[in-house]
């Protein structure tokens, strides 16, 4: 049984972006700095106009062409202690998953001793975090919802976020006017993580009223935005971006299934992005999820959407057994698709065989 | 814009009251006392017995014949100034939708000075509340979700609520466990509390898509529970205890419409409890929600449950005049439903009409 955490508050709508002013207006807040961590994509675009920001702020921008590495952060945070700004008023991240990670995984280390490998697990963190905002700009990851922010170490290959009640952000700005320039096919890449990871949560064993309740109706509101004509239309934009805060709700009251572990495996091997990664793997998931991998591929045929393929196809034997290992480490989520006994089922050679078919 | 306040946490599960003693083991409330608010219907119940109850603990029944007034809440607050013990580690409240506002309006004033009656209104209270645990023993009115609790003051006929981000529960315990044992008529009655105020909510408008999806993920599951051969079963009262919680979070995302303030005009003129209200009021609805009044009627007659009849027949011209005033105070929902010229609408004959017609 699982005490889930909640996102302290929210604020939705067009234009919220407009009210982060106010926020920062408040009491605790005044006169102090802030540290706003921002997708890169936004270097040279006109939301910066639109921050408040102070001449104390301090500003970084985030790469995401990689997902963070524990290294990344730590080098933010080193940053930070060399500008002598290591307690702001509030960290703020603007952008996607990779940009909503980063900003908790800071806010974490801000204020908790030692390096951002040393608290990759499930509550290690033992101090509050700096207070934080989150504001996606892309729909879909429920980074925004969640306890956890995901980073590599490359040195031991672990792939695991800061998984902690003090990693939730205390404040969302959720503002569907941000969502407007995403291009295309990564609206629908990312759009579809909330999708299949509620698919993945329905057809595990370990089921609950309200892990379930979030799913559906996050999985109902992806229906209508992507199998209606124009999926980023501004109706349809808002949709998105409520589908993907219930989503992160429905995650942190059940489990991914064999979707998700694949897609790590992409990740970890081939540096496949999160969000592309598990579309190429459902495009292989037919015997396991055969209704929603119709209506995933009718989906990604309405918007006209071409998902990679073959990216895994003829590779070395050393590849395979490292896609193998990196995919089979997932116990939790592929026992709760498949049992305990899910490695008779996920043999070396059947896992080979899935990733050959994408 | 609304910046929607959370719940703090929430457990959910049969058997999540047994969690309670491990949530007051936190750092923060070890070696301090707790004061409990429990509906007086657990008075010789084995409830007790399952708490893990200190003997430096104070215990009050809430009486639950009539809905909170301010006087009652104030005297709970002046036992514990009595006690010297208006700094608990936690309030927890036990019960139903009284029960419930009755711990988070103390709470609330243990903090700040003045009477209750002097927070009635909006964004009044400024100290945050004491810390409190909210655990539900019936499904439906969303107060274990919702910013505020309802209260009467029979000095001014004033029915308001503090609504406050501080009246929020910081903790819930949902253990469908606990509503095992309502009557089936008040199971039935308190549930379509959260049915009718998301038909509201939905039939209003200011709508957004937060609110909506909440509301439509509430009335799912309300369908598949009060249609289903046996809406008491296992399953069925842990739906509908999720189906609260996520109604409450709607209404803090919208409005209701036209049947909330006709059943506080019974309330407040004939003493009519909220959810039966309500629910003898959707029998005079059809004109303004056809669909609903429709599947109401299926629910009620499914479950084989007799809403009340012709309770405001025969009334006094003064009773009339009195119910229209009560019911038209209400300009928020009633302009919601049906535009800032809702009084053309409804007019003293017409809202007569209506309440003749219950």
């Amino acid at each position: 049984m699982k005490n889930s955490k909640n996102v302290l508050s929210y604020l939705f709508g067009k234009g919220a972006l407009g009210q982060l002013a106010k926020i920062l207006n408040q009491k605790e807040l005044q006169n102090k700095y802030v540290v706003y961590y921002i997708d890169e994509y936004f270097q040279h675009n006109d939301l910066l106009e639109k921050l408040p920001l102070k001449s104390e702020d301090e500003v970084f921008f985030v790469q995401t062409s990689h997902e963070p590495k524990t290294s990344y952060i730590n080098d933010f945070r080193d940053r930070l202690v060399q500008k002598n700004k290591t307690n702001p008023g509030a960290v703020i991240a603007i952008g996607g998953g990779c940009t909503l990670d980063t900003g908790k995984a800071v806010a974490n280390l801000l204020t908790n001793p030692g390096n951002a490998e040393d608290y990759q697990g499930w509550d290690l963190v033992n101090i509050p975090a700096i207070y934080k905002i989150g504001i996606p700009t892309v729909s879909g990851t429920g980074a925004e919802a969640s306890r956890t922010c995901v980073m590599t170490n490359p040195l031991n290959g672990l792939k695991l976020g800061m998984n902690s009640d003090y990693t939730i952000y205390d404040q969302l700005i959720l503002d569907p006017d941000l969502t407007k320039t995403v291009p295309r096919d990564q609206y629908f890449f990312t759009g579809m993580d909330t999708y299949l990871h509620c698919i993945e949560s329905l057809n595990g064993r370990y089921r609950n009223a309200i892990g379930d309740a979030f799913s559906h109706q996050a999985i109902q509101l992806c229906r209508e935005v992507f199998l209606s004509n124009d999926m980023m239309s501004d109706n349809n934009r808002e949709k998105l971006m409520i589908a993907s805060y219930l989503g992160g709700c429905a995650i942190a009251n059940s489990f991914v299934g064999i979707i998700h572990p694949f897609s790590a495996g992409l990740s970890v091997v081939l540096d496949t992005h999160h969000c592309i990664g598990n579309c190429i793997t459902m495009n292989a998931m037919e015997e396991f999820y055969p209704e929603a991998f119709k209506e995933f591929n009718l989906m990604a045929e309405k918007q006209g959407i071409k998902i990679p393929r073959d990216i895994a196809k003829n590779l070395t034997e050393e590849q395979y057994k490292a896609l193998y290992n990196s995919t089979v480490i997932h116990e939790k989520p592929l026992s709760n698709a498949l049992g305990d006994e899910f490695k008779k089922v996920l043999t070396y050679e059947k896992v080979t065989e899935i990733f050959k078919r994408m």
